[in-house]
Protein backbone atom coordinates (compact mmCIF):
# COMPACT_ATOMS: atom_id res chain seq x y z
CA UNK A 1 0.00 0.00 0.00
CA UNK A 2 1.23 2.92 -1.18
CA UNK A 3 2.56 6.48 1.56
CA UNK A 4 -1.04 8.78 1.67
CA UNK A 5 -0.13 12.48 0.32
CA UNK A 6 -2.54 15.40 0.89
CA UNK A 7 -2.59 18.31 -1.94
CA UNK A 8 -4.70 20.88 -0.86
CA UNK A 9 -5.48 23.62 -2.92
CA UNK A 10 -6.37 26.98 -1.20
CA UNK A 11 -8.07 29.69 -2.67
CA UNK A 12 -6.85 33.13 -3.48
CA UNK A 13 -9.89 35.11 -1.01
CA UNK A 14 -9.10 33.09 1.79
CA UNK A 15 -5.90 34.38 1.73
CA UNK A 16 -7.43 37.81 1.97
CA UNK A 17 -9.32 37.54 5.47
CA UNK A 18 -6.70 36.80 8.64
CA UNK A 19 -9.33 35.02 10.06
CA UNK A 20 -9.38 32.74 6.99
CA UNK A 21 -6.26 32.23 6.18
CA UNK A 22 -5.25 31.16 9.72
CA UNK A 23 -8.04 28.63 9.72
CA UNK A 24 -6.68 27.13 6.33
CA UNK A 25 -2.99 26.68 7.28
CA UNK A 26 -4.17 25.70 10.49
CA UNK A 27 -6.20 22.72 9.16
CA UNK A 28 -3.14 21.92 6.79
CA UNK A 29 -0.64 21.96 9.30
CA UNK A 30 -3.05 19.15 11.50
CA UNK A 31 -2.66 16.80 8.09
CA UNK A 32 -0.20 13.94 9.17
CA UNK A 33 2.58 12.75 6.78
CA UNK A 34 3.56 14.21 3.43
CA UNK A 35 1.76 17.42 2.11
CA UNK A 36 1.82 19.71 -0.68
CA UNK A 37 0.19 22.96 -0.61
CA UNK A 38 -1.14 24.66 -3.91
CA UNK A 39 -2.45 28.45 -3.30
CA UNK A 40 -4.33 31.39 -5.52
CA UNK A 41 -4.00 34.82 -4.78
CA UNK A 42 -6.04 36.47 -7.70
CA UNK A 43 -7.86 38.75 -5.43
CA UNK A 44 -4.73 40.03 -3.97
CA UNK A 45 -2.98 40.07 -7.28
CA UNK A 46 -6.41 42.88 -8.40
CA UNK A 47 -5.49 45.01 -5.53
CA UNK A 48 -1.90 45.52 -6.60
CA UNK A 49 -3.15 45.74 -10.22
CA UNK A 50 -5.23 48.84 -9.44
CA UNK A 51 -3.06 50.32 -7.27
CA UNK A 52 -0.88 50.21 -10.10
CA UNK A 53 -3.31 51.59 -11.98
CA UNK A 54 -3.74 48.04 -14.53
CA UNK A 55 -7.07 46.87 -15.57
CA UNK A 56 -7.77 43.53 -14.41
CA UNK A 57 -8.65 41.20 -17.57
CA UNK A 58 -10.52 38.52 -16.81
CA UNK A 59 -12.57 36.17 -19.31
CA UNK A 60 -14.69 33.25 -18.14
CA UNK A 61 -13.30 33.84 -14.54
CA UNK A 62 -9.70 33.19 -15.98
CA UNK A 63 -7.21 36.17 -16.05
CA UNK A 64 -5.69 37.79 -19.66
CA UNK A 65 -1.79 37.61 -18.42
CA UNK A 66 -0.22 40.91 -20.35
CA UNK A 67 3.66 41.53 -19.47
CA UNK A 68 2.58 44.19 -16.82
CA UNK A 69 -0.06 41.93 -15.18
CA UNK A 70 2.63 38.68 -15.58
CA UNK A 71 5.16 40.84 -13.45
CA UNK A 72 2.23 41.79 -10.84
CA UNK A 73 1.16 38.35 -10.42
CA UNK A 74 4.57 36.92 -10.23
CA UNK A 75 4.85 39.56 -7.22
CA UNK A 76 2.60 38.63 -5.59
CA UNK A 77 2.14 35.47 -5.70
CA UNK A 78 5.29 33.97 -5.61
CA UNK A 79 6.67 36.88 -3.64
CA UNK A 80 4.01 38.21 -1.24
CA UNK A 81 2.04 35.20 -0.90
CA UNK A 82 4.49 31.94 -0.91
CA UNK A 83 6.80 33.65 1.32
CA UNK A 84 3.78 34.45 4.00
CA UNK A 85 2.55 31.36 3.84
CA UNK A 86 5.48 29.75 3.92
CA UNK A 87 6.58 31.80 7.09
CA UNK A 88 3.37 31.57 8.91
CA UNK A 89 3.75 27.44 8.13
CA UNK A 90 7.54 27.69 9.58
CA UNK A 91 5.67 29.46 13.13
CA UNK A 92 3.54 26.64 13.03
CA UNK A 93 6.45 23.66 13.12
CA UNK A 94 5.49 23.05 9.62
CA UNK A 95 8.85 22.78 7.54
CA UNK A 96 7.52 24.53 4.26
CA UNK A 97 9.25 24.80 1.29
CA UNK A 98 7.88 27.80 -1.35
CA UNK A 99 8.13 27.05 -4.76
CA UNK A 100 7.24 28.31 -8.31
CA UNK A 101 7.12 26.13 -11.55
CA UNK A 102 10.71 26.78 -12.27
CA UNK A 103 11.98 26.09 -8.86
CA UNK A 104 13.60 22.85 -9.91
CA UNK A 105 12.22 22.90 -13.17
CA UNK A 106 8.87 21.90 -10.78
CA UNK A 107 6.19 22.54 -13.57
CA UNK A 108 6.96 23.12 -17.45
CA UNK A 109 4.36 24.70 -19.41
CA UNK A 110 3.35 25.70 -22.75
CA UNK A 111 1.89 29.12 -23.67
CA UNK A 112 -1.69 28.76 -24.57
CA UNK A 113 -2.22 29.05 -27.85
CA UNK A 114 -3.79 32.36 -28.89
CA UNK A 115 -7.18 31.04 -30.77
CA UNK A 116 -10.07 31.65 -29.91
CA UNK A 117 -8.83 33.63 -26.85
CA UNK A 118 -5.14 35.13 -26.27
CA UNK A 119 -5.01 34.73 -22.43
CA UNK A 120 -1.27 36.06 -23.48
CA UNK A 121 1.39 34.55 -20.69
CA UNK A 122 -0.78 31.98 -19.26
CA UNK A 123 0.79 28.63 -18.98
CA UNK A 124 -0.67 25.14 -20.01
CA UNK A 125 1.52 22.44 -17.96
CA UNK A 126 3.31 20.02 -20.12
CA UNK A 127 5.56 18.31 -17.10
CA UNK A 128 5.51 17.89 -13.77
CA UNK A 129 8.53 17.42 -11.73
CA UNK A 130 7.75 14.20 -9.72
CA UNK A 131 11.11 13.02 -8.58
CA UNK A 132 12.35 16.61 -7.32
CA UNK A 133 8.17 16.63 -5.22
CA UNK A 134 9.52 12.83 -4.08
CA UNK A 135 13.45 14.30 -2.98
CA UNK A 136 11.72 17.16 -1.55
CA UNK A 137 9.21 15.40 1.00
CA UNK A 138 11.61 12.81 1.44
CA UNK A 139 14.12 14.98 3.12
CA UNK A 140 10.60 16.15 5.30
CA UNK A 141 9.98 19.21 3.33
CA UNK A 142 6.48 20.30 2.75
CA UNK A 143 6.31 22.01 -0.82
CA UNK A 144 4.15 25.49 -0.84
CA UNK A 145 3.74 25.70 -4.26
CA UNK A 146 1.85 29.11 -5.79
CA UNK A 147 0.00 29.64 -9.61
CA UNK A 148 3.26 30.38 -11.68
CA UNK A 149 4.83 27.96 -14.09
CA UNK A 150 7.79 28.48 -16.67
CA UNK A 151 8.27 27.53 -20.16
CA UNK A 152 12.11 26.13 -19.78
CA UNK A 153 12.91 29.20 -22.09
CA UNK A 154 13.30 31.86 -19.36
CA UNK A 155 9.59 32.61 -19.67
CA UNK A 156 7.71 32.35 -16.87
CA UNK A 157 4.06 31.84 -16.77
CA UNK A 158 0.42 32.24 -14.98
CA UNK A 159 -1.29 29.04 -14.65
CA UNK A 160 -4.72 28.52 -12.49
CA UNK A 161 -3.76 27.12 -8.91
CA UNK A 162 -6.63 24.84 -9.05
CA UNK A 163 -5.19 23.10 -12.29
CA UNK A 164 -2.12 22.91 -10.78
CA UNK A 165 -3.15 21.06 -7.61
CA UNK A 166 -5.60 18.71 -10.38
CA UNK A 167 -2.21 17.90 -12.03
CA UNK A 168 0.20 17.63 -9.27
CA UNK A 169 -2.41 14.99 -8.00
CA UNK A 170 -2.70 13.14 -10.96
CA UNK A 171 1.16 13.03 -11.87
CA UNK A 172 2.02 11.52 -8.18
CA UNK A 173 -1.33 9.35 -7.86
CA UNK A 174 0.95 6.62 -9.37
CA UNK A 175 3.31 6.87 -6.32
CA UNK A 176 1.29 7.68 -3.36
CA UNK A 177 -2.29 7.46 -1.90
CA UNK A 178 -3.02 11.30 -2.66
CA UNK A 179 -5.92 13.11 -1.51
CA UNK A 180 -6.74 16.04 -3.29
CA UNK A 181 -8.80 18.95 -1.43
CA UNK A 182 -10.01 22.39 -2.87
CA UNK A 183 -10.82 24.35 -0.01
CA UNK A 184 -12.16 27.67 -0.17
CA UNK A 185 -14.27 30.26 1.67
CA UNK A 186 -17.75 27.62 1.11
CA UNK A 187 -18.72 24.55 2.77
CA UNK A 188 -18.76 22.89 -0.37
CA UNK A 189 -20.68 22.85 -3.99
CA UNK A 190 -23.72 25.00 -3.28
CA UNK A 191 -27.30 24.06 -4.70
CA UNK A 192 -28.28 27.42 -3.49
CA UNK A 193 -25.62 30.22 -3.70
CA UNK A 194 -26.66 32.21 -0.43
CA UNK A 195 -27.49 29.02 1.72
CA UNK A 196 -24.16 27.01 3.23
CA UNK A 197 -26.73 24.67 4.58
CA UNK A 198 -27.44 23.52 0.78
CA UNK A 199 -23.74 21.56 0.14
CA UNK A 200 -24.04 18.69 -2.67
CA UNK A 201 -22.81 15.91 -0.12
CA UNK A 202 -21.68 13.74 -3.82
CA UNK A 203 -21.37 15.09 -7.48
CA UNK A 204 -20.89 12.69 -10.44
CA UNK A 205 -20.54 13.34 -13.58
CA UNK A 206 -23.76 13.00 -14.40
CA UNK A 207 -25.25 14.66 -11.34
CA UNK A 208 -22.51 17.78 -12.50
CA UNK A 209 -24.25 17.94 -16.10
CA UNK A 210 -27.52 17.95 -15.14
CA UNK A 211 -26.92 21.01 -12.17
CA UNK A 212 -25.08 22.67 -14.71
CA UNK A 213 -27.96 22.77 -17.63
CA UNK A 214 -30.38 23.88 -14.05
CA UNK A 215 -28.22 26.56 -14.12
CA UNK A 216 -27.54 25.58 -10.44
CA UNK A 217 -23.50 24.95 -11.01
CA UNK A 218 -22.31 28.38 -12.81
CA UNK A 219 -19.42 30.93 -13.15
CA UNK A 220 -16.24 30.34 -11.13
CA UNK A 221 -17.65 26.54 -9.64
CA UNK A 222 -17.70 25.82 -13.56
CA UNK A 223 -13.52 25.81 -13.95
CA UNK A 224 -13.07 24.75 -10.28
CA UNK A 225 -15.32 21.21 -11.08
CA UNK A 226 -13.70 20.90 -14.43
CA UNK A 227 -10.18 20.83 -12.53
CA UNK A 228 -11.35 18.56 -10.48
CA UNK A 229 -13.65 15.97 -12.45
CA UNK A 230 -10.22 15.69 -14.82
CA UNK A 231 -8.49 13.80 -11.60
CA UNK A 232 -11.65 11.44 -11.42
CA UNK A 233 -9.94 8.71 -13.60
CA UNK A 234 -6.35 8.57 -11.69
CA UNK A 235 -7.48 6.61 -9.07
CA UNK A 236 -7.22 9.47 -6.14
CA UNK A 237 -8.02 8.05 -2.80
CA UNK A 238 -10.65 11.15 -2.44
CA UNK A 239 -11.34 14.65 -4.09
CA UNK A 240 -13.47 17.22 -1.94
CA UNK A 241 -14.27 20.44 -2.28
CA UNK A 242 -15.17 22.82 1.00
CA UNK A 243 -13.73 25.08 3.68
CA UNK A 244 -11.44 23.62 6.04
CA UNK A 245 -14.48 22.81 9.00
CA UNK A 246 -16.52 20.82 5.84
CA UNK A 247 -13.95 18.83 4.69
CA UNK A 248 -12.87 17.98 8.92
CA UNK A 249 -16.08 17.36 9.67
CA UNK A 250 -17.09 15.63 6.68
CA UNK A 251 -19.54 17.37 5.30
CA UNK A 252 -17.98 18.80 2.27
CA UNK A 253 -18.45 17.95 -1.64
CA UNK A 254 -17.07 14.86 -2.60
CA UNK A 255 -16.06 14.25 -6.30
CA UNK A 256 -17.15 10.81 -7.32
CA UNK A 257 -17.92 8.19 -10.46
CA UNK B 1 40.05 17.61 1.07
CA UNK B 2 36.54 18.96 0.84
CA UNK B 3 34.51 19.70 -1.99
CA UNK B 4 34.69 23.23 -3.42
CA UNK B 5 31.37 25.34 -2.93
CA UNK B 6 31.26 28.79 -4.80
CA UNK B 7 29.03 31.24 -3.51
CA UNK B 8 27.83 34.39 -5.44
CA UNK B 9 26.41 37.02 -4.33
CA UNK B 10 25.07 39.38 -7.80
CA UNK B 11 23.83 43.51 -6.82
CA UNK B 12 20.77 44.57 -7.84
CA UNK B 13 22.27 47.21 -10.52
CA UNK B 14 23.07 44.47 -12.10
CA UNK B 15 20.04 42.84 -12.31
CA UNK B 16 18.49 46.41 -13.51
CA UNK B 17 20.51 45.92 -17.01
CA UNK B 18 19.08 43.00 -19.40
CA UNK B 19 22.89 42.75 -20.68
CA UNK B 20 24.83 42.73 -17.64
CA UNK B 21 22.43 40.56 -16.09
CA UNK B 22 23.00 37.80 -18.70
CA UNK B 23 26.68 37.97 -18.22
CA UNK B 24 26.42 37.55 -14.31
CA UNK B 25 24.03 34.52 -14.99
CA UNK B 26 26.35 33.40 -17.80
CA UNK B 27 29.63 33.41 -15.39
CA UNK B 28 27.61 31.73 -12.76
CA UNK B 29 26.30 28.83 -15.01
CA UNK B 30 29.98 28.20 -16.09
CA UNK B 31 31.30 27.51 -12.61
CA UNK B 32 31.60 23.53 -12.28
CA UNK B 33 30.12 22.07 -9.13
CA UNK B 34 28.16 22.84 -6.01
CA UNK B 35 27.65 26.83 -6.18
CA UNK B 36 24.86 29.31 -4.53
CA UNK B 37 23.53 32.25 -6.17
CA UNK B 38 22.50 35.23 -3.59
CA UNK B 39 21.13 38.30 -5.12
CA UNK B 40 20.18 41.53 -3.85
CA UNK B 41 17.58 43.95 -5.77
CA UNK B 42 17.46 47.64 -3.98
CA UNK B 43 17.22 49.46 -7.30
CA UNK B 44 14.10 47.47 -8.35
CA UNK B 45 12.52 47.99 -5.22
CA UNK B 46 12.71 51.15 -5.34
CA UNK B 47 11.11 51.65 -8.43
CA UNK B 48 8.15 49.67 -7.01
CA UNK B 49 8.42 52.22 -3.90
CA UNK B 50 7.96 55.01 -6.30
CA UNK B 51 5.18 53.28 -8.02
CA UNK B 52 3.08 53.33 -5.00
CA UNK B 53 4.08 56.49 -3.77
CA UNK B 54 6.01 55.33 -0.85
CA UNK B 55 8.87 57.19 0.09
CA UNK B 56 12.41 54.94 -0.10
CA UNK B 57 13.98 55.99 3.27
CA UNK B 58 17.85 55.19 3.71
CA UNK B 59 20.87 55.19 6.41
CA UNK B 60 24.30 55.09 5.33
CA UNK B 61 23.04 53.22 2.28
CA UNK B 62 20.91 50.94 3.95
CA UNK B 63 17.52 50.58 3.89
CA UNK B 64 14.68 51.26 6.93
CA UNK B 65 12.32 48.57 6.53
CA UNK B 66 8.36 50.07 7.31
CA UNK B 67 5.29 47.26 6.96
CA UNK B 68 4.24 48.99 3.52
CA UNK B 69 8.54 48.75 2.48
CA UNK B 70 8.15 44.87 3.59
CA UNK B 71 5.86 43.89 1.35
CA UNK B 72 7.48 45.93 -1.17
CA UNK B 73 10.46 44.35 -0.92
CA UNK B 74 9.40 40.65 -0.36
CA UNK B 75 7.02 40.91 -3.69
CA UNK B 76 10.25 42.27 -5.75
CA UNK B 77 13.31 39.81 -3.77
CA UNK B 78 11.52 36.63 -3.67
CA UNK B 79 8.74 37.14 -6.38
CA UNK B 80 9.62 38.89 -9.68
CA UNK B 81 13.58 38.83 -9.24
CA UNK B 82 14.44 35.44 -7.85
CA UNK B 83 11.86 33.41 -9.67
CA UNK B 84 13.03 35.62 -12.80
CA UNK B 85 16.57 34.48 -12.22
CA UNK B 86 15.33 30.91 -11.22
CA UNK B 87 14.03 30.61 -14.77
CA UNK B 88 16.98 32.26 -16.41
CA UNK B 89 18.85 29.62 -14.73
CA UNK B 90 16.58 26.84 -16.03
CA UNK B 91 17.29 27.86 -19.95
CA UNK B 92 20.84 27.93 -18.85
CA UNK B 93 20.84 24.66 -17.87
CA UNK B 94 21.59 25.05 -14.52
CA UNK B 95 18.74 23.19 -12.21
CA UNK B 96 17.91 26.38 -9.23
CA UNK B 97 15.98 26.56 -6.81
CA UNK B 98 14.71 29.91 -5.43
CA UNK B 99 15.10 30.32 -1.29
CA UNK B 100 13.60 32.98 1.22
CA UNK B 101 15.41 32.71 4.84
CA UNK B 102 11.52 30.80 5.64
CA UNK B 103 12.28 28.05 2.98
CA UNK B 104 12.51 24.68 4.88
CA UNK B 105 13.97 27.31 8.25
CA UNK B 106 17.22 28.61 5.75
CA UNK B 107 17.95 31.85 7.47
CA UNK B 108 16.45 32.23 10.64
CA UNK B 109 17.10 35.97 12.17
CA UNK B 110 15.75 38.30 15.09
CA UNK B 111 14.76 41.92 14.36
CA UNK B 112 17.43 44.37 14.74
CA UNK B 113 16.63 46.74 18.22
CA UNK B 114 15.54 49.87 17.34
CA UNK B 115 18.32 51.52 19.29
CA UNK B 116 20.65 53.55 17.61
CA UNK B 117 18.38 53.51 14.61
CA UNK B 118 14.85 51.65 14.22
CA UNK B 119 15.54 49.98 10.85
CA UNK B 120 12.55 48.31 10.99
CA UNK B 121 11.83 45.16 9.48
CA UNK B 122 15.30 44.20 9.10
CA UNK B 123 16.58 41.09 10.70
CA UNK B 124 20.19 39.99 11.86
CA UNK B 125 20.80 36.64 10.67
CA UNK B 126 21.34 34.27 13.95
CA UNK B 127 21.25 31.00 11.99
CA UNK B 128 21.61 29.32 8.99
CA UNK B 129 20.09 25.71 7.61
CA UNK B 130 23.32 23.97 6.88
CA UNK B 131 22.03 20.49 6.62
CA UNK B 132 19.01 22.38 4.13
CA UNK B 133 21.71 23.26 1.81
CA UNK B 134 23.51 20.20 1.90
CA UNK B 135 20.30 18.15 1.28
CA UNK B 136 19.55 20.41 -1.38
CA UNK B 137 23.39 20.54 -3.18
CA UNK B 138 23.31 16.93 -2.77
CA UNK B 139 19.93 15.98 -4.92
CA UNK B 140 21.58 18.31 -8.07
CA UNK B 141 19.82 21.43 -6.97
CA UNK B 142 21.30 24.97 -7.23
CA UNK B 143 20.05 27.61 -4.30
CA UNK B 144 19.36 31.03 -5.62
CA UNK B 145 19.10 33.07 -2.14
CA UNK B 146 17.02 36.44 -1.59
CA UNK B 147 17.91 39.00 0.62
CA UNK B 148 14.70 38.25 2.75
CA UNK B 149 14.82 36.18 6.18
CA UNK B 150 12.19 35.21 9.46
CA UNK B 151 11.96 34.95 12.96
CA UNK B 152 10.36 31.34 13.43
CA UNK B 153 7.08 33.66 14.31
CA UNK B 154 5.97 34.59 11.02
CA UNK B 155 7.36 37.88 10.91
CA UNK B 156 9.63 37.87 7.89
CA UNK B 157 12.73 40.09 7.78
CA UNK B 158 14.60 42.62 5.10
CA UNK B 159 18.17 41.54 5.60
CA UNK B 160 21.14 42.70 3.07
CA UNK B 161 22.11 40.20 0.26
CA UNK B 162 25.77 40.91 1.01
CA UNK B 163 25.50 39.96 4.52
CA UNK B 164 23.49 36.60 3.60
CA UNK B 165 26.49 35.84 1.08
CA UNK B 166 29.33 36.49 3.51
CA UNK B 167 27.03 34.23 6.53
CA UNK B 168 26.46 31.40 4.34
CA UNK B 169 29.58 31.39 3.44
CA UNK B 170 31.23 31.05 7.08
CA UNK B 171 27.87 28.32 7.91
CA UNK B 172 29.63 26.12 5.48
CA UNK B 173 32.90 26.49 5.63
CA UNK B 174 33.61 24.09 8.03
CA UNK B 175 31.68 21.20 5.36
CA UNK B 176 33.15 22.94 1.67
CA UNK B 177 35.99 24.87 0.26
CA UNK B 178 34.19 27.90 -0.08
CA UNK B 179 34.69 30.49 -2.25
CA UNK B 180 33.15 34.07 -1.99
CA UNK B 181 32.62 36.23 -4.80
CA UNK B 182 30.64 39.91 -4.49
CA UNK B 183 29.69 40.47 -8.16
CA UNK B 184 28.93 43.91 -8.69
CA UNK B 185 28.99 46.48 -11.88
CA UNK B 186 32.51 47.26 -10.82
CA UNK B 187 35.52 45.33 -12.05
CA UNK B 188 36.77 45.52 -8.08
CA UNK B 189 37.42 47.96 -5.43
CA UNK B 190 38.70 51.33 -6.94
CA UNK B 191 40.96 53.30 -5.97
CA UNK B 192 39.39 56.19 -8.16
CA UNK B 193 36.01 55.45 -8.60
CA UNK B 194 35.43 57.01 -11.95
CA UNK B 195 38.64 55.24 -13.51
CA UNK B 196 37.81 51.18 -13.81
CA UNK B 197 41.45 50.93 -14.31
CA UNK B 198 42.56 51.84 -10.52
CA UNK B 199 41.28 48.33 -9.18
CA UNK B 200 43.08 47.36 -6.05
CA UNK B 201 44.51 44.19 -6.59
CA UNK B 202 44.77 42.92 -2.59
CA UNK B 203 43.23 44.61 -0.19
CA UNK B 204 44.24 43.54 3.72
CA UNK B 205 42.15 44.77 6.81
CA UNK B 206 45.58 47.25 7.15
CA UNK B 207 44.94 48.90 3.87
CA UNK B 208 41.64 48.67 4.48
CA UNK B 209 42.09 50.79 7.25
CA UNK B 210 44.01 53.21 5.13
CA UNK B 211 41.79 53.50 2.26
CA UNK B 212 39.26 54.56 4.69
CA UNK B 213 41.15 57.53 6.45
CA UNK B 214 42.28 58.53 3.24
CA UNK B 215 38.61 58.67 2.02
CA UNK B 216 39.39 56.77 -1.08
CA UNK B 217 36.91 53.76 -0.18
CA UNK B 218 33.67 55.06 1.61
CA UNK B 219 29.84 55.31 0.84
CA UNK B 220 28.16 52.13 -0.31
CA UNK B 221 31.39 50.41 -0.42
CA UNK B 222 31.76 50.28 3.38
CA UNK B 223 28.96 48.04 4.34
CA UNK B 224 30.08 45.74 1.28
CA UNK B 225 33.61 45.38 2.71
CA UNK B 226 32.83 44.70 6.17
CA UNK B 227 30.68 41.27 4.95
CA UNK B 228 33.96 40.77 3.41
CA UNK B 229 36.31 41.02 6.07
CA UNK B 230 34.03 39.79 8.61
CA UNK B 231 34.61 36.33 6.60
CA UNK B 232 38.35 36.30 6.30
CA UNK B 233 38.93 34.69 9.67
CA UNK B 234 36.75 31.72 8.74
CA UNK B 235 39.37 29.78 6.25
CA UNK B 236 37.54 30.41 2.69
CA UNK B 237 39.39 29.68 -0.38
CA UNK B 238 39.09 32.73 -1.53
CA UNK B 239 36.87 36.44 -1.47
CA UNK B 240 36.67 38.61 -4.44
CA UNK B 241 34.88 41.73 -5.58
CA UNK B 242 34.40 42.53 -9.14
CA UNK B 243 32.42 41.71 -12.04
CA UNK B 244 32.37 39.08 -13.72
CA UNK B 245 35.18 39.52 -16.03
CA UNK B 246 37.10 40.59 -13.80
CA UNK B 247 36.41 37.59 -11.20
CA UNK B 248 36.86 35.45 -14.60
CA UNK B 249 40.01 36.89 -15.72
CA UNK B 250 41.94 37.35 -12.34
CA UNK B 251 42.25 40.93 -11.45
CA UNK B 252 39.25 41.76 -9.60
CA UNK B 253 40.21 42.56 -6.16
CA UNK B 254 41.07 39.99 -3.69
CA UNK B 255 40.00 40.04 0.02
CA UNK B 256 43.46 38.62 2.05
CA UNK B 257 44.67 38.71 5.86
Amino acid sequence: MSTSLHICKIGGKMLQDDQQQAEALAYFQQIDGPKILVHGGGPKANELIKQLQLQPQMHQGRRITDGPTLEVVVMVYAGLLNTSLVGNLQQLGCNAIGLSGADGNLLLATTRPPQPIDFGYVGDIQQVNVQLLQQLLAIGLTPVCCAITHDGQGQLLNTNADTIATQLAIALAPHFDVSLHFCFEKPGVLQVPTDDQSVIARLSPSSFEHYKQEGVIANGMLPKLHNAFSALPHQLREIKIGNPTSIQEGYATTICA
